[in-house]
């Protein structure tokens, strides 16, 4: 199992009238988070996209406990449960400064080739990266 | 049941140096769907804020099965199979201009008074709207 | 001179917690005001990009005379006084549904070759565009 | 004088199709500059607005010199020259990690009573906040 933590600060421009984050934002906070986790195993998102390697979200699903405010520092676990086959599975929970919990969610991505959009298992040298965290 | 039908066109600012929409952005459009399908049925989802109720999402779910892609006007099509009680869900579905489906997914909102964010359940006003609709 | 008028709707996810129109959200209604420009002169900016040309933005100015609301019917009157040369201005007006004059601003754009990156002047067949409403 | 630093990582969700950070972004950019320096004279924007003052953006200019691209880590310099008074200027300038400046713009922002909108001048607590860095 792998399992991070990122802190994000809510930002004015992603509240919304009902004076809470809008819910499409949170699909932000997700990417943040999992690019977070994928850094501190060595390689960057972008990284990876360098390397001629897609990751498209394939689902996303969230689950609206409490809202986030303005300002509000937020901390975001993340989990990834299964090594990555085909897919790869992240789970978010995010709590407020109280810490609260507020939000839970997950997304699923798939591996694709870039050029040709085909989607292919988890390359070996990110494979690789987590081989420690699975058994 | 109720079906409503409405179409917008992709924003350069909604995609993503993957060339597609960012998967965050879908939000935006379920949103734009069913403040259209309650205008169809005499309501503007402003015009319920209005009389001290929120609307909060509890949930959402997406799938993406392709991409969208920059000034495509896609149509999305938006069901309500349960007359509105404590919930009100929301099916959407979208389609590009080659009419192919390319997304699909729902939200859950939840009626709420505005001043003590109390949850309710749905106000008669509003429930009124769809009575024709669900037996 | 070319003028024209485009129509726009406020989406939830666009105001902020002060219940306006977030600041940073006007430069996606000017994107989407001068690409429905250019469209009724024939052309779509994704035309022009499939072509090999791009439009990076070099300047944006925006003047904020009164918030947009949500819900609020939009019209932004889009104006250009010169032809495209090297660089290409679009200025901008925006009205609320009470026709009060809400917002001004313009932007500069400049013509690029996408492959080289190298900034080029607007290509034939885009100023032939318009050709009559210039001289 | 007042300058302050800060920096942020380009989200995948604030790039374009065109491959950079979309243009209305940078508004959000300068929004973190701005809350980050007041913080760091202790104050937080959502403290000026919890004691009922408003600071609506009036105008916003930017000036685009060089793209920034996904994942990379921004510095950005804010600094404001005079001491509020009706209005309060703030100047940005951003480097990309390459040490480039990258884009430089302002906003201008007015202070406002949040109950009856009427602009006021810059309330005592926040001018004294700034006190010893004017003169």
């Amino acid at each position: 199992m792998i399992k991070g933590e990122t802190t994000l600060r809510v930002r004015y421009g992603e509240t919304d009238r009902m004076n809470y984050v809008y819910y499409g934002n949170y699909a932000l906070y997700y990417e943040v988070a999992r690019s977070e986790l994928l850094r501190t195993y060595g390689i960057s998102y972008k990284q990876i996209e360098d390397k001629g390697i897609m990751m498209p979200v394939i689902d996303l699903h969230v689950n609206f406990l409490k809202p986030a405010i303005y300002d509000d520092l937020l901390t975001i676990i993340t989990t990834i449960r299964k090594a990555p086959s085909v897919k790869m599975k992240f789970e978010y929970e995010i709590f407020n400064s109280n810490k609260e919990l507020i939000n839970t969610g997950y997304t699923t991505l798939v591996f694709m080739n870039s050029s040709n959009k085909k989607i292919i298992r988890s390359p070996q040298f990110f494979t690789n990266l987590f081989r420690k965290n699975f058994n």
